[in-house]
């Protein structure tokens, strides 16, 4: 934690788990006998329990989204642009609630964990998840926090789907859905860039087929390539010309020596990092569910009559430079909402941040955001704060 | 080849090779004893030896650009779509020239070649080579040709950097410079790319340091990747959208089954295809002469400064959706050599193929190209042919 808790921080939090022991059949057919979610929670639950939010982490996310976990923390969670008192997702009217998704690496059940059936980790076995499946696991979550309804449901990438599967799942026990630089599917491009992810991990050697674990190794090289495609590919080309232009970091070519530019060693670096703590498995498994999100196909491919099921109201932002999920994949969703006679408010926010914008202190984003949830807490009448 | 010749291919072609038995010193220093360059010609050179055209290889090409190599051939070379009679190239004016660069896989001397010094196959050793390196050789092989000037010299992506740079290097022999789907430099995330590519590779196990003929093995799994990032960021989201869509060639999950996208499959195709007959430490070579080229460079990192050195007309061509080399990247170049008062003339092409466009036979962009090649034709007093 530094020196000075920052007046607009969380301060410390601690996470919570919760433990469902009832058998969890997937859509895959595949049944978990028993799973845990690690989770923490930021605010006060109100008396008429009535100003729960609900938010979503993306592909390599977790739950510790605001805040500091120890008080030798540096850095805050994943999210504390947005979570804190007087931020967009303001602590002194909502209570929020941030979980590490089912098939996780940052302590709910996943391919990590043990398999209480065989005394094994599941490793490679841990079942195929989807965005339903983890909709589904949240509304068990919600009802273990005594909670009926949330004010509002709200993530970027993968947590925008995720917000619109609950939309569609749930409507009765929603407000408010946030989807932010989401999309309705993954495009054949997008499928792609994941698969080179997956490739890079399962076809290296130390992966042995999942049982690295067991086998006392880690996947690195292939972590280590699945970020660095991540990373380059949630940025723009404009914030990385921004960020590192041709600076050399080291050698000369009139000498003989290779050159290594500044933005390799950054992604060298970004790429170790995470070798280091996120589980190969989960990445495969989390790359999966985001190519397998379609909620329209059980709807005869009519996003329409997908989101015709919903009942909330509906924020939609996309980043002017996001060429992963391009404001013209949040146009689809928009134009279904209204075809669907929904009620929607949508924004592209221009900046050079590519996809990542999301994570990021953009001022006018902010500030959408928080007149979006401002509406969100008039609406649901939670008058305390601002 | 196919039971019929087209009339408009260059039907059989044999390629030839040259020689060249003098120390040849590279950008970096470092200098090969000797070397061979293999190429092919296509079309008849005139008399006056003045309807000479140089075309320059992509990142992963080679000499064989036009007609086919054996009666057993079903496919062509590379760029047949705009080599032969009555094509942009039309072999029955032009005398057109394809090499393999140096250093690369194909049969010119590269890091596959025995270095005589040592009588150990180059691999790792083979000195880093520079656009500019190769342009240099390229004007051994003009000479070894008994040319003196060429008509023009065309290429596309790392073809147009070979051009822009001959231009610049040796502007009295030069006529024209067609650069299609280039950039004056990479940018930052052209350079991640690349370096994913190359991390792929040299990370594999079975590179063994570069070593790897010696070793017995091929990094085939570094390779396959490399091609799986270049494969899809030369297309367009459009283009995979189009050829692909979400489109499932095996699996179900609702039975507990992975899915296989179309996409992911013919990714594999091409990834392992291209393993089996591509050389690693060329393609690390061929990278790193993209990524280290910056004409401007050496004139204060000024491109108009670089470009008032050439002295030939020029057509530059970018293609609407190409997003690597995108057209703001063509107008760059467009503008510096306005600028610089040089004559050129300029189009954008839409089309949604993405980069690989200029392989393709896009109708307007063939049009465009066959039209500027009528032009160079007539400035360079080449009547014959159509």
């Amino acid at each position: 934690m530094p020196a000075q808790i920052p007046s607009d921080s969380v301060g410390l939090v601690t996470p919570e788990r919760a433990r469902f022991e009832a058998p969890f059949t997937v859509q895959s057919g595949q049944t978990l006998p028993e799973f845990e979610l690690v989770y923490e929670t930021y605010g006060e639950l109100n008396a008429a329990r009535s100003n729960a939010v609900l938010i979503y982490h993306a592909l390599s996310g977790h739950h510790h989204a605001a805040g500091y976990s120890t008080m030798e923390d540096q850095k805050p969670g994943w999210w504390d642009t947005c979570i804190g008192p007087g931020k967009p997702l303001d602590t002194n009217r909502f209570f929020i609630v941030s979980l590490n998704n089912l098939g996780g690496c940052h302590g709910s059940t996943g391919p990590r964990s043990i398999n209480p059936e065989t005394g094994r980790v599941y490793g490679p076995d841990f079942p195929t998840i989807t965005v339903r499946d983890w909709v589904r696991s949240q509304k068990l979550l919600m009802e273990n926090l005594n909670i009926d309804r949330w004010a509002a449901v709200v993530g970027g990438s993968l947590g925008a789907m995720q917000a619109m599967q609950w939309a569609i799942d749930y409507p009765e026990q929603l407000g408010h859905a946030v989807l932010i630089a989401g999309a309705p599917k993954l495009s054949a491009q997008n499928i792609a860039f994941n698969e080179i992810a997956r490739q890079a991990i399962t076809t290296d050697p130390d992966y042995h087929g999942g049982r690295y674990l067991e086998a006392g190794s880690n996947p690195v090289r292939g972590l280590m390539l699945a970020r660095m495609v991540g990373h380059v590919t949630y940025q723009s080309d404009h914030s990385w010309a921004d960020k590192f232009g041709r600076e050399i970091k080291s050698g000369d070519i009139e000498r003989g020596q290779e050159v290594e530019f500044q933005v390799e060693s950054y992604l060298h670096y970004q790429g170790r990092s995470f070798s280091q703590h996120f589980d190969a498995n989960t990445y495969v498994l989390m790359t999966r569910a985001l190519d397998y999100f379609d909620p329209a196909r059980e709807f005869g491919d009519d996003l329409v009559a997908a989101l015709r099921t919903t009942a909330c109201d509906f924020m939609v932002t996309a980043f002017s430079t996001d060429w992963r999920f391009s404001p013209s994949r949040s146009k689809e969703i928009v134009d279904a909402l209204i075809h669907a006679g929904k009620s929607v408010v949508s924004t592209v926010i221009d900046t050079p941040f590519g996809h990542d914008a999301f994570l990021l202190p953009v001022e006018r984003y902010l500030d959408v955001f928080s007149a979006y949830m401002d509406r969100v807490a008039r609406q649901e009448g939670l008058n305390n704060g601002r």
